[in-house]
């Protein structure tokens, strides 16, 4: 049987956030040699590529709190669209900065691969 | 020769904003039946329904400005993801509201339909 997309785009986006909160490094699993990352106004493309764009942020503590988080099924074979509204804490700053993300998943196995990845803050 | 996702996506964008601040209820040719709207937290799909929904919603003035607009190839056969965030004026209100968007356009002979769509409204 297979398990609702609200469910895996939930599930993906808390394991995601935790494990780039907590180590960001390690997020390079979620990415294959096609994937694509574009974060604010740089583009990348490769686990490899992307995972070093990560790990090179200007900081050290991050915590992302999801806001809104919406799923879509996006193609017959089980790809999944989310899009997060959420609020972005770093270092020792007061405030939050908002931030909007969209993921496109595709399956794989029994398991799931970020295939795009848009992130941009939310300036006021 | 095939047209540069980053100009479809910025032009598609114009014209789906332009006609939607213009006359919203004629959106439908840019849906299909298989088409899903997530509309803060309505969801709908077919584009009878979407166009149904998006002609009831309660303004009469609006205006749609794009902050940013992010594309990348989302499939091997031509399909587009496209995340805008940007402002919308409604009615008479004097601060615009932010809003996040997210489209899915997948080809249809020389144009595209969108498969997906999630509009968020960015509260603060």
């Amino acid at each position: 049987m297979s398990v609702d997309f609200n469910t895996v785009a939930t599930e993906f986006c808390n394991f995601y956030y935790q494990q780039f909160d907590s180590d960001r490094t390690q997020l390079g699993n979620l990415y294959r040699d096609q994937s694509m990352l574009t974060f604010e106004t740089s583009q990348l493309q490769g686990a490899k590529d992307i995972v070093e764009k990560l790990a090179s942020l200007p900081f050290q503590k991050v915590a992302h709190r999801i806001s809104t988080l919406d799923a879509q099924p996006a193609s017959p074979s089980g790809d999944i669209l989310v899009m997060v509204t959420g609020e972005l804490l770093i270092d020792e700053e007061q405030n939050a900065q908002r931030y909007s993300q969209v993921f496109h998943l595709i399956p794989d196995g029994s398991s799931y691969y970020v295939f795009n990845d848009i992130f941009r803050l939310n300036y006021s």
